[in-house]
């Protein structure tokens, strides 16, 4: 005979002060990329409940900024810290999740979420994003959802998604592309040095298309953040093996202003 | 003897029937900026109960898109219809609102509003913004708030603002000029025909500074978005009496891909 298993202390806090501690109507959903060696990923969570995967996600706390839950809930889920999250859009469909999958979870364990809870009541999530190198990182397994993965980008189309995680991930990934033409990128995910084909292999994979040679080297150099060094990479087949770097002041003003801010 | 006034039927449904209608926890602030004729404005309402500026704002209903309940707020408390309005930021401090100021406006009636109502609990506020041209448009009067009001947008410095607002504003406006570096504008601002010096002083008043002349239309043609016209503004006195029109396709493109978007 199979017995019901405990209900976890972290699950049973939050079902008996769910209401008690968190703002109710909002929440936050965190969709973090990571790239390494030119490949796209995206950290997902298997919700075993549903056998669907979920963004890492969570409520803020009723005295608490809701930047500083986003990061909060991050750690919390996934063990990430010192990550730069940007805000990237509101998602506010009045049946955007699916109130049983919650239901289920507490279930198993025996126990019913109270109707008036924050989990089953509508919500609006603000959906903040972050490219990380995935590399840096160990991802820690929460008690709630038990296996954290990283995924191919190409991959999670062919998912079943939680809720409409899936169009929140495809709304972070138009905001990441967007922000490439007026923001720029690269920093913590390419070496220090690296190579003018290296920097567009970023563009390419976060793009998911080649692009032309000639042009984003002309394009990449008139946004004036790069430091062309007196140096080659050695043994290199390139054409173009000449090193750079960032202009750190140079890259920092254009993450503030934009790459074309001075009009 | 003074009489206390009648609580206003919309007012009375919102104290009673608020914490029924609407989602806990958010709400909406709506960011108008007005352009004409070289001129840029910002629709403030005068809070006559605190002698301070604010933006028009409201809640959103409990069965309600977010994005729906943003033109149905602005639609409602201003008359204005027909605006694309765009999702900027969302403003989550938990001190961002002062509820003495809700309190003192159902005082004024003899009224008391529950300290559970939504309106006196914190929310978190989703920021939209909208750029148009204010002379196409007439204000129409809330029985709240009686007076809305166009004011420039210098003035608006050294005004008393309500809430966080200030910040609401200051924030729409860096949104606003951080968009003219990937997103074209000027179309409904402009007449159909303008002239390159026209156009300029479009972006110098948004940005609130001057541009050179050959940089802005080297810039500018380098978009691909205009089509020059075999016609020249008649008794101008411009070095550039050239007339332009907007490529209407490739504005379009440009709006959902970015001015730099084909990488």
């Amino acid at each position: 005979m199979s017995k019901t298993p405990a209900l976890p202390a972290s699950l049973k806090q939050f079902l008996v002060k769910g209401n008690e501690l968190f703002l109710p109507g909002i929440s936050i959903d965190c969709v973090i990329f990571g790239f390494h060696e030119n490949t796209l990923k995206l950290l997902l969570l298997d919700s075993a409940k549903s056998n669907k995967w979920t963004l890492p996600g969570g409520f803020v706390l009723k005295s608490e900024d809701i930047n500083d839950a986003a990061y909060r809930v991050l750690l919390e889920r996934t063990g990430l810290n010192d990550i730069y999250l940007k805000q990237f859009d509101v998602f506010g469909q009045p049946n955007r999740t699916d109130a049983s999958v919650h239901k289920t979870t507490f279930e198993q364990y025996g126990s019913k979420i109270p109707k008036d809870h924050c989990m089953i009541q509508r919500f609006v999530s603000v959906g903040y994003f972050a490219l990380i190198d995935y590399t840096n990182f160990s991802i820690q397994n929460d008690p709630i959802n038990s296996v954290y993965d990283w995924k191919g980008i190409e991959q999670v189309k062919h998912l079943p998604i939680e809720h409409d995680h899936g169009a929140i991930i495809q709304k972070a990934l138009e905001s990441l592309r967007t922000q490439l033409a007026y923001l720029p990128i690269g920093k913590n995910l390419l070496p220090k040095k690296f190579t003018m084909p290296e920097l567009q292999k970023l563009y390419e994979t976060i793009l998911n298309k080649p692009l032309d040679r000639r042009n984003f080297q002309r394009k990449m150099l008139g946004f004036g953040i790069l430091n062309k060094l007196n140096e080659a990479r050695k043994g290199g087949a390139h054409k173009s093996p000449f090193l750079y770097t960032f202009n750190d002041k140079k890259y920092q003003k254009a993450l503030k202003e934009g790459l074309y801010g001075s009009w």
